[in-house]
């Protein structure tokens, strides 16, 4: 394509409204441009990335013999009330009425769309399992749209739904997708991981999130420095290594510790170390309360409260009930004599503390000389903390690092929700009726592109991967108003389309200076220069992700680009 | 693709709200399930059919140059209040609130979303002209969406848009646009015309529609028998080939026609044809009155009179205002002694006429004799009637015959109705900003898909051309409980996948009367059965457009079916 021809509106200042790398590279590069708040417009380049993203998705899903189907953005509210989520999704989900007022959600995901017709279509066992998926735009009226393509109002997604006869078969389908997904973040050359995540509230059981590593990203994950290993950070189990104090435990003491209100504090005025004291947190889990304790230097991790008791709903308890229950606020809460109503859980690291400080839970005291086993006994021991950089992976394999990541996949084993909410049940082969059990898989679509700015850029612009740069080769004519380097120029760029290539030729009357800071905007992989020396047909190639350049001659540019490409 | 896996749910009746072939066959075989009045789901047939015809049109867009974006489906109302088409649209463009209480619409078209990129993006004439296309859902709230894909509410849409800087530039993208949509047409095989029909209210000056011949189809064409001059009935000028009765006129003479109230009763009443008598039909153009007269076999064109008249608005005029300013009511108009606020204009016909009869604008009483010319003058003679079956070809090359036709693509020079109202403007190569001329180009993929099962059906399902066949090859194991069946097959389908064919495979454990019939229902073009003499290595091989069948050793089948697919 002839660039003088081509909408390819560069800009040399960043947006003010964009604050990574991706949204302002794909908005000066003239890849994107927003219609409305997070709601935006592929521009031609952006278009082909999108496309090449999506044929590599495409073809994974295909060979994972997952069907394509394509259905409606537009979906009727009873759909959306037997499963229940009209009433629970919130305002995220935008809702409209047609001409004879009747309500439609637009589709945020398709569960509901999706198991409605397998419900009405498939009756047996033998149709199963199956797995479906689509290629389609989502809409989710976030609160606050932001990052440009990485949380947007309407973006592309991938989503898939496996309909199965048993968990066991879900398992299979389950890690057919898994599979799937990691040849698809493999060949568009990401740096991921999947990661164990929180299967949350939809009744699931487990659930991956694959994330693209990067800065930017919302989530924080723990991984294993030398194996595939990687989890949520609030999903990471602790290994247990620790051994128990040597020393001898001595009588406890009840200390005043006056306006010392931290753990900070109380360790500083009773001069030890954090790893000394008992960090105790009450909660209300459900309609109970319990009070959790760990050692100091720790953070208390909330998500293995709540799956330590299976629990909906878990809350730090209020200040009133803590003074209510244990006798005292919030800076000097402990577990010695904590009242019969409130559960006492430790983390394993307690058990093998001696002669520690706790609160006394009366205002303004702490005990010290405190050993778990002699002063208290806590009704139960678990993994109550969150994972630490250091520790050691969970799969017995290297030493956990954090990073932040991108979600930009998501594999979750429903289960039954929408099954047996919205009656999709099938013949077993005894020719019982029994409930399906259902997977759904998504690929932000959109997302993954702007992942991919995250992860392939520099100073200058986006540094395009081959498999889905916008074109393999971009070449510019300097001066296009010289006779010479036009005419040569002109048949490069014929040669090249020649051959298959798919080419972007800046022809436009120009400076030489914004040509290469376009083309490095652009981040097309190899480029040809035609410059001052192409009276003697010589050009330059020079590789987007280098800094060195090369002269060639005329004769061997097309043999040497796929070189360069191979 | 095995047919026990897939999601392919045939019926043996006809769904009770289709009407049509394409309806009731892509619902029966398979392709489509409606999710809501007018909103469908393609299921993996369906998506895969709609998938070829998209990349056809993708090629063919391509090559001529145009390029290819994303826009958004939400669009903030301001943009459709800026075009003006938020108040005139009507109830089709659907509407809703965002979480802030923004108005937004669901795109029903794009011209305002792409006019405000154009017009922020491109300033000067360089980049002119450009041609912009998406292929992506559209949304319109008919009010009785029906015939299953062709009249739907969210629906596959090819949209494109050329920015040019002047009318003459506008010619050559239309041309352009034009020729790729015969070559996309062609390409999928489709009996069609390009008809020049009515430009409408859009300020627009020429405009075709492209038209599947179906007897379904909502329009009438007139077209030539032999040339490829098609038009929109209303749209097709009569070639003025009267002669001149050779009949000496006589004295005009006024008769009591009681209760003769239609052409045809008068006619009958006055022992003369139809084409003896004269129909005066009055007209409220915008704010003036025109009388019609045609000759009384000839229907008058209503958008013959809006373009004679270049008016905005023509309406029938009302039985009272016909009474008021001629005498007499809709049954005993004439062009005689109009009065002068009345326009009479007569049909080139008319000229010719001699001796004939007209209404006295008296009740009850008509002239006979009556000779144009001498008896009255109308204030012009024009085309002013609809052509006919049997009239030439305003072409000059064959007889028009008619037909209706399903629209599946529309070219459209719009002006600057939407730059104008936009502000988009340029500078043009002397500097002076001008505003830029839009054409608009559409095709309903989803709506080609069922235009194409229109065309391509017999009484037993739907008979695919190669080009969008959902898979070319359709191996049936008739019995695959019998092992070397089975095995036949499995090795077949192997084979033909090795090749790189499509392949669906019917191994499901149903009856073969069962195979037969969906395998008629599906339309894949080439048929492998395997069955009685699996033993032997042979099978039999049959297309789906016609009744023959072949035996076909195992060695051979591969190369058999590359030459019928050839």
């Amino acid at each position: 394509m002839r660039q003088s021809k081509m909408l390819v509106p560069t800009l040399k200042e960043n947006p003010s409204d964009a604050d990574i790398a991706s949204h302002q590279l794909l908005v000066r590069a003239g890849y994107i441009r927003q219609l409305a708040s997070g709601i935006y417009t592929l521009l031609p380049l952006g278009k082909r990335v999108l496309s090449k993203i999506e044929k590599v998705i495409r073809e994974e899903m295909d060979r994972s013999g997952a069907q394509e189907m394509l259905l409606s953005a537009l979906q009727p509210a009873e759909l959306w009330q037997e499963s229940g989520r009209w009433y629970t999704y919130g305002p995220e989900l935008m809702r409209m009425n047609d001409r004879h007022n009747r309500e439609f959600a637009l589709g945020a995901t398709h569960e509901e769309a999706m198991t409605s017709i397998i419900r009405d279509e498939i009756g047996s066992y033998k149709k199963l399992p199956m797995t479906l998926y689509q290629i389609q735009n989502k809409f989710r009226d976030e609160k606050r749209p932001r990052f440009g393509l990485l949380r947007g109002r309407e973006f592309l997604m991938k989503d898939a739904y496996s309909f199965n006869e048993s968990y066991e078969s879900l398992d299979e389908s389950y890690q057919m997708m898994f599979d799937a997904y990691c040849r698809i973040f493999e060949r568009l050359g990401l740096n991921y991981r999947a990661v164990i995540a929180d299967s949350g509230a939809m009744g699931g059981k487990e659930t991956h999130e694959f994330m693209v590593l990067s800065d930017v990203g919302e989530d924080v994950i723990a991984y294993s420095d030398t194996s595939k290993y990687a989890a949520n950070v609030e999903m990471a189990p602790v290994v247990q290594t620790y051994e128990k104090s040597a020393e001898t435990p001595l009588e406890k003491e009840k200390v005043a510790t006056p306006d010392q209100k931290t753990m900070q504090e109380v360790a500083d005025y009773l001069d030890h170390g954090l790893d000394q004291g008992l960090k105790s947190i009450m909660f209300e889990v459900d309609d109970k309360y319990v009070l959790v304790v760990t050692r100091g230097d720790h953070e208390v991790n909330d998500v293995k409260v709540k799956n330590l008791y299976d629990a909906k709903v878990v809350e730090l308890a209020s200040e009133e009930d803590t003074k209510r229950l244990m006798g005292a606020g919030f800076g000097s809460l402990g577990p010695i004599d904590a009242p019969e109503e409130v559960e006492v859980v430790a983390d394993h690291a307690v058990e093998a503390m001696v002669n520690i400080t706790c609160g006394a839970n009366d205002e303004g005291f702490h005990y010290k000389n405190v050993t778990p086993g002699n002063d208290f006994a806590p009704d139960r021991y678990a993994d109550m903390r969150f994972i630490e950089e250091g520790d050691p992976s969970p799969d017995g394999k290297g030493i956990i690092q954090f990073a932040r990541g991108i979600e930009v996949g998501h594999v979750f084993k429903l289960g039954s929700f929408y099954a047996e909410n919205m009656g999709a049940t099938f013949l077993d082969n005894s020719g019982k009726s029994q409930t399906m059990v259902m997977g759904s898989y998504g690929i932000g679509v959109s997302r993954t592109l702007a992942a991919m700015v995250e992860q392939f850029h520099d100073d200058q612009g986006i540094v395009w991967p081959n498999q889905v740069a916008p074109y393999q080769v971009h070449v510019l004519s300097l001066n296009p108003k010289k006779e010479e380097q036009r005419v040569l120029a002109d048949k490069i760029y014929a040669d090249l389309l020649a051959e298959g290539l798919e080419v972007l030729y800046d022809d436009r009357p120009e400076r030489a200076g914004v040509k290469f800071a376009d083309s490095d905007l652009i981040g097309i992989p190899v480029r040809i220069i035609v410059g001052k020396k192409a009276g003697e047909e010589i050009v330059e190639m020079k590789r987007r992700d280098s800094d060195s350049k090369e002269e060639l001659s005329y004769d061997s540019v097309v043999e040497e680009i796929k070189n360069q490409l191979a």
